[in-house]
């Protein structure tokens, strides 16, 4: 078969027009969008400005909590971003946001010399009256060993959770000790304590408390709800050793707010012949109070603005559109997510894939899906256009990122490109999430992963079907 | 020559008691100290306690600035140690020291959407009033640079001196630095500025302030001083590029309180032979109040506890008595250590080698000295006896550690059993100075250096001389 190719002398990209018999009847993908793919991962990897968005984002922005002035300004920044950059469609899309603020907490361990304890509010935590709590501490091994206690074992005490997260590359060690993050606090309410400590849900040595939400039930008490530093857990931990009764004293001033208005920013690279159709990026514009946003999410900011900007300099646009979006309130209960889902309507049917990207800004090293049975091929020759990353094959029961769920379960296939984890724990949810934990030439190899990715669905010949939830499984 | 060895069957320490010919003439020990040195090295290296007792500390103790409840709980601590490890002579000699509270520190990025920077006080520094001072920045790169400016430049403004800590295994670095921090206060107040932020004195990446003490001059204003972490002295860095004007506000409520007592507690392995003949082991028991105080200087309480303590097990005993001196208030003006020079009068020529260990949990890689021309060899010989540790020679410059300096100035020789640095000036004076910081088995390593050391200057047939100190020659 004869194939006449011709490549046209760009700059910076060299892209080659390949005057190709029309495609085989069954195929994804030309040859000539197979080596667009190509030539998209090999600029990727040669270097991007993804750093330097998230740069932007830190310096300008920094933390920027739900219903912050911050949060504003991140909207603010992202609308004037996507504009400068050429995206079209720029646009947000209002989202009543939940708010809450941290105020000042103070652990200590009482007693004729007092020690302070670092530790910091969970999210959504009450907080104490002025003098605090001041408890006997009662050690758990899990969330499962307290909800085994009576109330009369529990009453009155400071529990406190002290299982340490594992360290792993794919973050399973976070999924096996969030639920004392998030269930703890009630469970140990339900049973009469007077606050709870848990050990962080992280993997640092240094010495931050790692915050994060909880989810007060509406059957339990709500009581202050704070993570020790793993350093202080340990120093609990030492105390508590001997047996003998140790008190903790804990003051907390976080409270909420009343709920505010944040956005959704979203831009688009038009697709050249059915523009209606749309190849979803997402990240979270929103971060967490204590740091300055860099791993969450500036990077996944960073990664999905920069591959799509990468795609909307190629010649030949896909056929579909590449949309990037923003979501408001990741960490404070999908707010953002759950908008976009709420009004996207009719249109899910025509979202042909999503991926997130909200997993710091370690190396891609695994692709995972959730697509129909007979698109894991195409899943396949994705992770084959991106072989110089020598990428694992994930399995089709991939979960996507957090605010790809209300989507997905309106059926919409989703995709993992599965970045290293092993140290995005160290760092998660804490105050040392500083642009000084991202390597500017990891964060490349991710672009070039979600820039491929994204080009190549968009240009399929063919969608990856639709993909039944586990919620709809399970009715 | 027939040397004939009885070897003694303990079960925790295989000694051989020699019945050699007498030492032969010159000759600084016999070969019986020699085996004994080599066994007590290979004692230390299999296993010692130093790590329960530095965990002990930080746990019983943690925090223990200069006269605070945690310092007298360290006097405490260490008698009640001292005491129940079998040292002979334990007490202690008060000791007047400075009293300083670090209240709480808040920078902030004025501006529309002002972000907070990670910051501590320096070490003596006055505060701000209630509401803080706020004004414009003005970066230098260098203390230097700034004694450069013309007090109309500076005057008014928030001085940022932006140098950065080096990383070497000698911890060059922090010499090459400390001086923004000691000196910078009065610079920046003496040119008339209103505050004074630097970047911290260490090499972390992390989101941790590293304090320390500074150094009011009498002729200069005393303005507040503050050290930023190292992500936020970059953050400061990046908002200043552009060149527009950039505003920070200030808040401290450091304040000094009324000199309060500490206490140097020392306990003795009594020499066999000439027991009023010192080899001291120093450390400082008291710490900065961020950290728990375990590589500054609880590892070095631990060191020097242990190589003791090990002597102390020996059948045989040196002839001299090796003396273990926990210094109070090293960090905030060498309170404990010039005490001991003022009463140590005359027994001051019968201090035979002083050693302090106060660079943290790292291993010990080189042998340094300050001993008379004569004793050199003897140092080398002490290598020789350390030959499986493969220490480097170092000159016979040492500078030893800052407690032994007013005790050097009366012609006491000192020994540097130089510790690996490298990561050191991350932990250092922050709140990061945990136990998590310390491994036990290079603890031990240092252990076998310091007890060999100990050992052999305590046998030496002969002393290490006297020496001149650079103040003498300088007079």
């Amino acid at each position: 078969m004869l194939i006449v190719v011709r490549c046209a002398k760009v700059p910076t990209l060299a892209l080659c027009a390949v005057l190709a018999p029309a495609l085989a009847a069954g195929a994804d993908w030309s040859e000539q969008q197979l080596a667009t793919a190509g030539a998209l991962r090999d600029r990727a990897l040669s270097g991007t400005t993804a750093y330097e968005h998230v740069t932007s984002l830190v310096t300008e922005v920094g933390p920027r909590s739900a219903g912050s002035s911050g949060d504003a300004a991140a909207v603010r920044w992202a609308l004037n971003k996507l504009g400068s950059l050429g995206f079209s469609q720029v646009r947000s899309q209002d989202v009543l946001v939940p708010r809450w603020v941290r105020g000042h907490a103070e652990v200590t361990l009482a007693g004729p010399n007092a020690q302070s304890l670092v530790a910091v509010a969970l999210g959504g935590s009450v907080g104490t009256s002025d003098e605090g709590v001041e408890a006997q501490v009662l050690e758990v091994a899990s969330l499962d060993a307290l909800n085994a206690l009576p109330a009369t074992t529990v009453g009155g005490k400071i529990v406190f959770i002290n299982q340490r997260m594992e360290r792993t590359r794919d973050g399973a060690g976070y999924g096996a000790t969030v639920r004392n993050r998030a269930e703890g606090p009630s469970a140990a309410g339900h049973l009469g304590a007077a606050a709870l400590l848990i050990r962080s849900v992280g993997t640092s040595d240094q010495r931050h408390g790692h915050t994060g939400s909880l989810n007060y039930r509406v059957d339990a008490p709500r009581i202050p709800a704070l993570a020790l530093s793993n350093p202080d857990a340990d120093q609990l931990a030492r105390w508590l050793k001997p047996g003998k009764p140790v008190r903790v004293r804990v003051k907390s001033t976080a409270r909420e707010l009343p709920s505010s208005w944040s956005a959704n920013v979203i831009g688009e690279i038009p697709g050249s012949e059915r523009p209606n159709e749309v190849v979803l990026l997402g990240a979270h514009l929103d971060s967490w109070d204590l740091g300055q946003g860099a791993i969450d999410d500036g990077a996944g900011v960073a990664i999905v603005i920069e591959a799509a900007r990468l795609i909307g300099r190629l010649e030949r646009k896909p056929a579909r559109t590449v949309r990037v979006v923003l979501f408001a309130n990741e960490e404070f209960g999908l707010s953002g997510a759950k908008e976009y889902a709420r009004l996207v309507g009719d249109a899910a049917a025509r979202h042909v894939l999503a991926v997130e990207a909200d997993l710091g800004a370690g190396a891609v090293w695994r692709i995972q899906s959730k697509v129909a049975p007979d698109a894991v091929p195409a899943v396949d020759a994705i992770r084959e256009a991106l072989k110089p990353l020598a990428l694992e094959a994930g399995n089709n029961e991939a979960r996507g990122g957090s605010d790809l769920r209300p989507l997905h379960a309106l059926g919409v296939p989703i995709l993992d490109l599965s970045q290293d984890a092993t140290n995005y724990f160290d760092v998660h949810h804490t105050v040392n999430d500083t642009l000084l934990q991202i390597d500017p030439k990891t964060l490349n190899q991710v672009v070039a992963a979600y820039a491929v990715t994204a080009y190549l669905a968009a240009s399929k010949n063919g969608d990856f079907g639709r993909v039944a939830t586990e919620e709809k499984e399970q009715r």
